[in-house]
């Protein structure tokens, strides 16, 4: 009936070529296990496309984020190679209201971090621990048909303290073997959009072949996805007394004697303050 | 008893210089009048200095951001004006435990605007609206000895959206003749660091020698004083299992083998893929 | 495609009986307004129906609730005729996962008081106010379609502080002529079920013809609607070690020498001890 | 220099008389161990006192709550036994302004309960499990000095879903060895007072000699301790337009003239209608 929901998958792509065991793992590369998760679980209510960090602009360019409802980005090693230029784009595409879900190490990414605002480090290791998956938040539309815990057998532990804004929501709670807990569910939202991180995911495990973990992401696709009409980036606007819905441009915080002031001021030779 | 919080009060400092009805109003600086409300209400419980955006470094040098315990930002006609790195010291800083009061226009400043990660945009007049602050949290420090409502007789009018992420807490929300409402006092947790959004005040308006205004920004003051004992950046870390206490730097995101692998690929030629 | 919401509006229906301007203004009665608005947005996905406090139990019988997604409640003049076992049995419900949507002057009932656990007062004046109601969180379902500001040239005025526990979504927040401000669309969960607390909505005003009122409370009838398969309450139980998904029955909080001994001490005269 | 805060630890007292070894555990009771701890965190800055429930009006008599600046809550074996007068009482000390601490089995007590407005339910285990007790909330004063994680080699498991409102802050995320994780640190503001929940402690273990745990409830009392000047509730008032500060009582729901048609529609006979 509805159009379906256009979800962008972006895979740094690294491990996978530089790494046999992970190319082996994951003969798709990890983004397209978590593209086959959803596909798996959605059907015809998506069209999932990938993309990867080598392609031209990543793959990121402003025609492929306007055609996108939802990114899901995954990165590791890598981070520090996404072009500045290219985070500013999804940054603001997200702000203009495209969902966003964050998977494990996306948490280093330069998108989270600019989102978030905050370090967003924790404490990791990387032994084998079983994962528990608890649903804090049993209402959450994201914890449908999940199990309570969700079972991870071996995965990547990453413990508190996890230095993010608390989260709007908190939706699941993890506990390892070793005895750590992370907040691995959380929603945020910032301008019009919607983001959803979530933390099982590693190279060097099979998680994006668990049907949870599958069953999470695709829950969060749809929670994703905003229901606005259309794409706005938020504006700093004026609106006169009783006009309450057509606001004008801004015209700069100076007055035009005092911008000309400052002009002037610009232009004299510095000895002559 | 305990030790004075050092306050550090930054005014952006151009209206006074350009526009000559400020400098009249505010004949030491807007920062000049924020200072003396915060010594008039703490007086021997902190110990206050002020600095501006012309001085070298913005006079937010390492060892003055080291010597602050509480930043208190104005700016509006020149956030272009601060250099990046003078904002990313600050940010550090706030996140490695240092409070910070962003007052009024600050809302677009370039390190509040880090801190959120959105646009911090909102609608606006300046039309010698009233405003009425009404205290939605009655059990907050920050909220105590102040009237309900706080009435204050002419300033600028901010309105929602304030684009923003959900504050940690909602303390004040004012009107405006006009009609228009805004979240005008909210706080934020950032990595260690506390962070206050109070949003009256304004150049063209005597709202700093409002003696209401003066004692929320010296509560907030008290407020945004971490109680940690040390500053300290969070830091991503590996720990071992069951060593819950002592942690190791990170050591990259490849084994040894993928990072040479990785290192021989980007020295092949282009045309060897 | 799929079933269409039970909604069930109840309304308090004694201004009806009491005040002919009421009846005049709503001659269906308020609960029959509310439910035509309901119908007018949301069509064939929705089955409404309607009861009032002097049915027999109010019409909420076990069967009645059992039958119901979404509960709607309108109460004013006679919130302490509310049969207390009514009460519980509507409490039970909303945790076990019916949805609820509190409108008005229901912020009094005492249905909504044993929900948020305070007193749910407020300051108020019916005074011809005009109230603005602005949306503070762009991308909730709840808030779309509806203008920003939405304007309602007449009603009752509710002002802060408005005595409940922080909501876990604030949506929108109203102004009124008189300057007072409200935060009029506020979302709570509680056990499986969703709340949402409406402000607008007087018997002295038409506000349930009003268009954009309608909107809100056909959008929350969605969102309140649990995504949960069915029914339950949450419950105390025992669960082994490794056995995460079967729990035991409470047993009571003492060992079975404890109860003995407790039992024994209860018959024995008092001036035994 | 200000005067001591005023502290009543509340102790139900029947574990001790009925299991001899937990009188054994506790000779002073559970409720004097939770005092001492108090006493040797804060010295002077408190002023400590017992009650149990088996005093008249189980020692919290209008005189004693008044009397009290923050009460401390340990039940378990007799909820039921409380009376729903004195619950009552006490609900109403909070919303004025006392602070409360509702300790480990506490979370099922009726005044948390009432509180709380949900069910409060978890899930348990009485295995040895060892709790660990991380901090989320670094920035929180009831975290400061605690280690991280706080290590409890023995203690009852209490395991998500936490059937509580999500509470305003969470400070601690305990994980067990089972596996299980809890949100063990949760504040809550209701009316105008301060609530902290608390998870360690149990009649089986001797949690509350444990110097981490002494230091957390201690942290808790300054934080619960209210800044507001003095104690009243929360009130429905009217207001007339521009006077903000003089609320008149509330007058009844309906109009004179239907009040009248209210009380003449009750004294006739039922046929009549």
């Amino acid at each position: 009936m509805s159009e379906p929901i256009r979800v962008l998958v972006w895979g740094e792509n690294r491990h996978e070529q530089l790494e046999p065991a992970v190319a082996q793992r994951y003969p798709d590369g990890m983004h397209g296990a978590i593209a086959q998760g959803i596909e798996a679980n959605l059907g015809s209510r998506v069209r999932v496309r990938t993309t990867t960090l080598d392609e031209p602009e990543h793959g990121l360019t402003e025609e492929a984020l306007a055609d996108t409802d939802v990114l899901i980005w995954w990165g590791h090693a890598a981070h520090g190679e996404v072009a500045d230029e290219v985070v500013e784009r999804a940054h603001r595409h997200v702000l203009e209201g495209m969902g966003l879900i964050v998977l494990h190490s996306g948490h280093w990414s330069k998108l989270f971090v600019k989102l978030m605002g905050t370090t967003c480090t924790l404490r990791w290791r990387t032994e084998h621990d079983r994962e528990l998956v608890w649903t804090v938040d049993a209402t959450h539309p994201i914890a449908q048909g999940i199990p309570h815990p969700m079972i991870i057998e071996e995965d990547e532990m990453y413990g508190e303290q996890f230095d993010i804004p608390t989260p709007d929501e908190l939706i699941f709670i993890s506990s390892f073997s070793g005895g750590e807990v992370f907040r691995s569910g959380c929603t945020f939202r910032r301008g019009h959009g919607r983001i959803f991180y979530f933390r099982p995911g590693d190279q060097d495990f099979p998680t994006y072949f668990h049907e949870g973990v599958r069953r999470v992401i695709s829950n969060g696709v749809e929670w994703a996805h905003t229901v606005r009409p259309e794409r706005s980036l938020p504006t700093l606007l004026r609106y006169e007394t009783e006009d309450f819905y057509n606001g004008h441009g801004y015209g700069g915080a100076l007055s035009a004697e005092a911008t000309a002031a400052a002009e002037q001021r610009a232009t004299e030779p510095a000895g002559a303050e």
